[in-house]
């Protein structure tokens, strides 16, 4: 919560919501939940949904137990540019991994990354890069995944920009589910990205507990050695979270429809669909990547992130198009620091 | 929480654990987080474990995010005799539909339910029960199984006992998982039984929401039909959690390894094993079906709820064994209103 002075409310409404959020206005200062966000129309649709949900007595008041909401992960929480930080995370473990399979330099696909070919990426398609994946995410125990992942984190730089990964998460959005949650929300992350890739620091940079990340999976075999149980994680795809199978893992992991998702591409159209098409008041946001200064700009070309379908059909969905360059006045939290 | 007047700890172990819990002490007044247990060792070794990990400062304090319970629920929370509640809802569910499929009259492994026919039911084995559980668990949107679940528990008696399932609940392990969560633990089923078959009426029933229900499931499918979304149940088995499939479930599901967990039979060995081989202080718990007068004695021989390897090993292991006749006053809530 940062306190912003002369903060002014631009309609009455956004002032009743205001109130209605117990905001404490005394002598020209207003605590605002949500202080990198413009003071626009975005902004004062989140804030009249929540006001609405929590208003007890009111007809859209949503008891807190059905409060749940769900957020995509790659470049709806955090960056996805130049691709997907789990590939990036990929290509790493491949060459840190080389040393110990002197065939990869022969053998496609992991030629194609140690010569950092990426035509010959490209060509390997899909199941080029599963065989990747599964090269670098299975054939070890849960826990010595876990600490792959976070040495990684810890030690790996954004090939553009030189952060570290997990600063290049948007501070509006840390901020909006700072607010949810403040309001009894509990906020899950849906994504297609891997459980086991997330589940290490969504703790400690969202705030969300490994129990609340939903996403792509891996088969696992439990084994005991000596007496000593681990979990093997095995070279196989149980479950790919994307487009229909989203709604699929909200039932089955979740068992309740949120009253509120978030997403920035088409893979998270029909988790926005099965949000909304649900009874009582319902919010779906699409962020969408309007920003090339501060960050990437894309939409419907884009091989991640593609946002097609989602930009045709948002408005008639009544769906909120959260515009990055015009909506948000911080993108990331080191902005902030500079 | 129930109060007791003149409640004595035996032990002076038992008497600190009650000082740390900040349970008043005022005129001969104690408030007794659990009192159905029966004060003895059982109910000691819990109130134990719980003040350690809650003990701030303590070497063996757990952070309250870590606090993470996970129970069984067919003979753990609830009932198992004469047989699985959830066979009970397909052998109704078989009988109200039968109407609809004249077939059955003359097909197994449904004309063995239709002719009450135990023999025929037994010979039909695992594959005609899984025939019996899709054809009456799928085929319908999520949505509408919920209903179907609601609807039967409604007006569903319990064969011998006459009661509805959901009050055939123990009230000991009831009072064991308020008293857990108001230490900041988090309760989860990890449950053999089906995830939608328990969803619709663990929150009301044991304060256990949705999202934090594991359990086994079948196969979905997302479809948009003149614009409204649903999610199809499919004849397909997805996920089956028993035995050495809960710590996976856990995994995937939970993210975290719990620190307490608790079971009654031997498909929830590895969900100890698993739990018990953490660092820290852990707790397995059995709940030893050991009272015929009030509930059913069974163990090593039972086709439900078998514990055979369990029994054998719990001493050596650590785990306590909960004496369901010797160490509950009460085993079902309404008990206490007869």
């Amino acid at each position: 919560m940062v306190k912003n002075t002369r903060h002014t409310f631009t309609t009455l409404t956004g002032l009743m919501a205001a109130f209605m959020l117990n905001i404490t206005i005394a002598s020209e200062t207003v605590t605002d939940p949500m202080p990198s966000w413009v003071d626009g129309s975005s902004k004062q649709r989140i804030v009249e949904f929540v006001t609405a949900v929590t208003s007890k007595g009111s007809s859209s008041f949503v008891p807190v137990n059905e409060r749940i909401a769900t957020f995509d992960n790659d470049g709806t929480l955090w960056s996805e540019k130049p691709t997907y930080f789990q590939l990036l995370f990929i290509i790493d473990r491949i060459e840190s991994m080389a040393a110990d399979h002197p065939d990869w330099k022969t053998t496609q696909p992991f030629q194609a990354v140690l010569e950092n070919d990426m035509a010959a990426l490209k060509a390997a398609g899909t199941h080029g890069l599963i065989e990747l994946a599964m090269a670098t995410h299975a054939g070890m125990s849960t826990d010595e995944f876990e600490d792959i992942v976070k040495d990684w984190l810890k030690s790996a730089k954004h090939p553009t920009t030189g952060k570290a990964y997990t600063d290049m998460v948007y501070q509006p959005m840390l901020e909006l589910m700072d607010y949810l949650r403040a309001n009894d929300f509990k906020v899950f992350i849906v994504s297609g990205g891997g459980l086991e890739f997330m589940r290490p620091w969504t703790e400690a940079v969202y705030g969300i507990p490994p129990e609340q990340v939903v996403g792509s999976s891996i088969e696992t075999r439990y084994e005991v050695v000596e007496g000593k149980p681990r979990i093997v994680r095995e070279p196989e795809i149980h479950f790919i979270d994307d487009k229909d199978t989203k709604p699929l893992a909200i039932s089955r992991f979740i068992g309740r429809r949120p009253i509120l998702a978030g997403g920035n591409s088409d893979g998270d159209f029909q988790m926005l669909e099965w949000t909304t098409a649900g009874d009582g008041p319902r919010l779906a946001l699409i962020v969408h990547h309007t920003d090339a200064r501060r960050e990437w700009a894309y939409d419907r070309e884009s091989s991640e992130g593609r946002l097609d379908r989602g930009l045709d059909e948002a408005d008639q969905r009544g769906w909120l198009l959260v515009d990055m360059a015009r909506d948000w006045k911080v993108v990331y939290p080191f902005e902030n620091q500079e």
